[in-house]
């Protein structure tokens, strides 16, 4: 049972509540990104604990790793990885597409070799939909073809003949096998940078008919006004009564004037990589924590946070433990930055109820700043 | 303020309570290691979330990086890594003495070279008392001399005369500097494998009058039954109503056999250090959970233990976290041990409270194999 009800706008952002198989989503939601059945350096049952209700899952990695099988036979990957929330999967294709060198596109699907033995498969639009089912998925992603930036519109347009193609394979497919099933199912946007392909992509899928529309193939090095501008067209081509998931994006910025084109839902790794790495978001911008201006600062990682982190330890201790090369490091920063971004959803959220999400996002751009003029 | 009472006793095993600056320690107790300011893999926020009353710090570590003055001005070890449990640190001492080519000892004290970058350091008794008290230790361990195994007896007897030497002058500088201060200390016997040199080594530490007595130079290759003869011999010449701590032991099956001649406390790196190399410890022995037999093991690490690891998570799925070499898999297999550990403490302090101490070490011991006859 997949539902979504909007339930406040405010002038194009959108509150509202998605709700599949007894999962309840306050939108508009970020989706951490639990690559092998676990967010890095932060296990399920801890995401939980920083309220996340929903998190993302990387079908081309557990395809490889355990193995979809594995993953039924264990129940699925709710009961497999100790998690109680949502599970949303990508279709892979990313990461296939991202391969480069190891991948080959047919008309029937797309062979590839894995990063991790070399050992060649092959995934078709049905097969993917059966790997995530097999992962007992609460939302599946049709399988597409990302078109790489900068492309032709010959090269877009063609690309998108074979996305929309394999989207309506995915339909049929799900139809057929298990049309009531708990793994519902998105179609996702693609045309590159070009308009028409926007439209014709978002009215195409529309007119097959998904659970909820994506939109993909940006944030993949174009400029930002074009980012925005892409996504602002095929917000407006698609109904508002679904669920609308920008894939992959983005900063906290990106994320802010990304709601204010009408965006429910969000996944991306930098929170949790650049957390990984050192970065630490603030709602004045990010900090580099592990930079020795940091070494005697016993303020919170963000000042204006109450996270567990923030209200337990102090940037000092954390620079050290980078520093030391503790693990430790990783665990604290991952959790703030996640909780970091969940808390900017939800106060998006509450702005949106009251109306005032254009000033909302005004005062947050203007005080948060992308890159710290102090980084280092 | 640092008390001490024994409650009960069953044949030589005691359980008491240790009460130092607020902090209620029952005991037998195990320590975890907390070697820069945080248990590897285990931030102090989470493992106070597994009940453990007192971590373990490591002076030699901390006093290079972050340093103790940093910590001081921070507000001393408690506060800079945000944990309101005891802690004990040690000298340096083992650590020092473990780098081998880096380090002269000398009647003032010992000379070592940084592990980190090469840097020339100089450790005295007083100047290791300083730092365990500028770090805000509630319980700061003598330098010592800890005689490798194995010695002859002409060297176990030279490390014993500079051990009681630093021993009697680190009392002095505490007498000295500050006699009523938050930090207790702690004497430690040495002797090696010598009953007569242990038997003397601890009448002299008594009578400098200790908060506590260590039983150190143990664990360090010597045939396990000499090392519990000589754990006993130190019990044996140690006053009733102090604590004793077994330092750096051990397997379960050593501290339960250790808690049967009468050690209090212990500290070990095993649960730590082997859990993040995959191996796990339940009730009838370690098992190397990233075994191949492990993949579809659908039972928790241990199935008869009620920690958070084992009431989320499977054999199977931290299984696959460390083939996928996720960090998610050294937390759970960390926070699993550690709870092992401290839940086999407690459950052997409550045979002590029922006087059925011999029965519960028997039952455990004829249960629990060293090592898996299925190890790999």
């Amino acid at each position: 049972m997949l539902t979504f009800h909007v339930e406040h706008t405010s002038s194009h952002a959108r509150a509202g509540t998605l709700l599949v198989n007894g999962h309840t989503i306050p939108t508009p939601i970020f989706m951490p990104v639990g690559t092998a059945g676990s967010v890095k350096a932060l296990p399920p049952t801890d995401l939980a604990l920083l309220g996340a209700p929903i998190v993302l899952g990387n079908t081309y990695h557990l395809y490889l790793r355990p193995g979809a099988d594995l993953v039924r036979r264990a129940g699925g990957l709710h009961r497999f990885s100790g998690w109680n929330g949502a599970i949303l999967t990508d279709s892979g294709g990313y990461q296939i597409f991202s391969l480069q060198k190891l991948r080959k596109i047919v008309a029937e699907g797309v062979r590839f070799r894995s990063h991790l033995d070399g050992s060649e498969h092959f995934f078709t639009p049905e097969s993917v939909y059966d790997i995530q089912t097999a992962l007992g998925s609460d939302i599946a992603m049709v399988l597409d073809v990302c078109t790489p930036y900068p492309a032709t519109e010959n090269q877009a347009a063609e690309d998108l003949r074979v996305t929309l193609d394999w989207a309506r394979r995915s339909k049929q497919h799900q139809r057929e096998t298990c049309p009531e099933g708990p793994t519902h199912l998105f179609g996702i946007i693609q045309g590159s940078v070009y308009a028409a392909l926007r439209r014709q992509s978002a009215e195409a899928l529309v007119s097959v008919g998904f659970d909820g529309y994506a939109i993909g193939g940006l944030s993949v090095g174009e400029p930002k006004d074009l980012m925005f501008e892409m996504t602002r067209i095929s917000t407006d081509s698609l109904p508002s009564d679904h669920p609308r998931y920008l894939m992959g994006v983005g900063t906290p910025a990106d994320i802010v004037r990304a709601i204010g084109t009408g965006v429910d839902m969000f996944d991306c790794v930098l929170p949790t990589r650049n957390g990984r790495n050192g970065m630490a978001f603030t709602w004045s911008g990010p900090i580099p924590v592990k930079a020795a201006r940091y070494a005697e600062d016993f303020s919170p990682l963000d000042p204006d946070c109450v996270c567990p982190v923030c209200s337990s330890y102090t940037r000092a201790y954390v620079r050290h433990l980078f520093n030391a090369r503790e693990i430790a490091a990783m665990m604290l920063t991952t959790r703030h930055n996640l909780f970091f971004y969940l808390d900017l959803v939800r106060r998006a959220r509450a702005a949106i109820a009251m109306d005032r999400y254009d000033q909302f996002a005004a005062d947050f751009l203007s005080r948060y700043a992308e890159v710290s003029s102090a980084n280092e």
